[in-house]
C-alpha cells in the first residue's frame, strides 16, 4: 500500500519514523514547513515535497485541528483513503471524495524524544470494515495497542488524556511556582512524582489517595488555604472539594 | 548514636529498611501494632516492643500528624534528641524535657513497594547546631538530598507535594472515572502519562504544557464541558481557567 504522511510537526515525524522503523515504507512526506520536512527526509530516508502532492493509496494527514479541513482539500484523488489523526475531529471533516477514517495516536508527542511507539494506543474508525481491516492491519505494524473507536468514544478518550496528561501537567507548574518562590529546588519533588506514577502502575488510582483531603485533616486543609491565593487557592479547594465528595467524607 | 523507630506504618518500614541498608544501626522500633512491628523486626531483624521503650539518644516518631503529640510523651528521657517525620507540624508539637527536632521525608510511602531513598529528600530541623549536624550526618547516609528547613519552609513543601502528588493522583481518579463510563481501559492511558512525567524531568513544565486550554481551542473546550458534570466538570473549568490565566490567554 502506498502511503504518505502529510505534515511536518511531531506527530508526523514520530509516526514517520515507527513505520520506517517497522519497514512501511512511506513514499512521500508532504508539507509545508520545507525546512522540517528535509530534516525529516534525510533522517528517514523519505522523499518530501512542499507542492506536488503525489498519487498514493494512504494519505494520513498529522496536521493541527485547525488546519485538518484546508489541508485534506489538497487531495484530490478518488479511490483512495484518507485518515486524519486528531482525538476531537469527526471523520466528516475531511472534504473530498475519497473514503474517509481516523488514526488516533494517543500520546503527548514533542518531536526531541525518543518514544516507544509500539505502546502507544492507536484508535481507528473508517467508512468500512475492509478499510477498518487495512488501518487496523498497517496500525498493529507500529503499536500493540490497536483499537476500533467512533467520534463519540474518541472524544472521552481525548477527554480522558486531557485530565491524565494536560491538567496534571499544569499542576506541576503550579506546584514548581509555589516551590520557586520558596526557593525550593523543584527537582526535589520528582521522586515523589515518579512514585506517585508508579504507583497506579500497580493500584487503582483511587487506592492509591493519600494527603490531607482524603484524612479529611481540617487543620492542615485551612493552614494551606491560608497560604495559597488566586488560581492555585482555586485549584486547592476545587481537588478536595473533588476528593471529598469521591470518597463521601 | 543509639536510635529508636517508633511507628510501625509505611514511613517507619521504609525509614528502618533505608538505616538497615545503609549499615545505620536500630536498637528498637517501638510502636502498638505488635503484629506490624513483628513483621519489620523479622525482616530487618531490629529488636522491638510495644510496652518498654528504651533508652536511647535519638527517637525518631513514624507515626499520623494526629498521634505525634501523644506519642511524643512517651518519651520521659531527657538528655535526647527526638525528631517527627510530619510535613506539616512543627517541632514545637512534642512535649517532653529533650531537644526537639523534625525530620520529614518528602515521599508517598506505601509498605508493599520498593522505594529507592538515596533519591528522597530529607529536610532537618534542629534546635541547634550540633543537633542540625548529627541530623544531617545520619541523613546522609541515607539520602542524597539533605536540606535544612524550617517549619515555615516545610509547610510549602508539604503543600507543594499535595499538588504535585495527591492532586496528580486524584486527576488520574477522576480520568478513570470517565475512561470507566466509556469502557475504554484505563491502561491505554499509562504511556502518555509516564511520557507527560518523564518530558518534565528534561523540561520546566510550564513549557511542557499541551492541551485545548493553552491552545485556546474554544470548540474543544465547549465541547468537553458539555461531556462533563458535577466534580469533573468543575475540575475542568477550574483547570482550564488556571491554564490560561498562567498563559495570558
Amino acid at each position: 500500500m502506498q502511503t504518505v504522511i502529510i505534515g511536518s510537526g511531531n506527530v508526523a515525524y514520530h509516526l514517520a519514523k515507527a513505520f520506517t522503523q517497522n519497514n512501511i515504507p512511506l513514499i512521500q512526506i508532504f508539507g509545508r514547513n520545507e525546512e522540517e520536512l528535509k530534516k525529516i527526509s534525510e533522517e528517514l530516508d523519505i522523499p518530501y515535497s512542499t507542492k506536488d502532492l503525489t498519487d498514493a493509496d494512504l494519505y494520513i494527514i498529522c496536521v493541527s485541528d485547525q488546519s485538518v479541513e484546508t489541508v485534506s482539500k489538497l487531495i484530490t484523488k478518488k479511490d483512495c483513503l484518507v485518515a486524519h489523526t486528531s482525538g476531537s475531529l469527526p471523520k466528516e471533516i475531511l472534504i473530498g471524495e475519497y473514503r474517509k477514517s481516523s488514526f488516533y495516536p494517543l500520546q503527548t508527542f514533542s518531536k526531541s524524544k525518543d518514544l516507544h511507539y509500539s505502546k502507544i494506543p492507536l484508535f481507528i474508525e473508517t467508512e468500512n470494515d475492509e478499510d477498518q481491516k487495512t488501518l487496523t492491519d498497517l496500525a498493529s505494524k507500529i503499536s500493540e495497542n490497536v483499537m476500533k473507536s467512533d467520534h463519540e468514544k474518541r472524544k472521552y478518550i481525548h477527554m480522558t488524556a486531557v485530565f491524565a496528561c494536560n491538567f496534571v501537567n499544569h499542576l506541576f507548574s503550579r506546584a514548581k511556582e509555589i516551590s520557586d518562590a520558596q526557593e525550593i529546588p523543584f527537582d526535589y519533588f520528582l521522586p515523589l512524582i515518579d512514585e506517585t506514577v508508579k504507583k497506579i502502575h500497580e493500584i487503582e488510582p483511587k487506592s492509591a489517595q493519600t494527603g490531607p483531603a482524603v484524612r479529611n485533616d481540617t487543620r492542615v486543609l485551612e493552614l494551606h488555604e491560608q497560604l495559597l491565593k488566586d488560581e492555585s487557592l482555586e485549584i486547592y479547594k476545587t481537588m478536595n472539594h473533588s476528593i471529598k465528595k469521591m470518597y463521601e467524607l
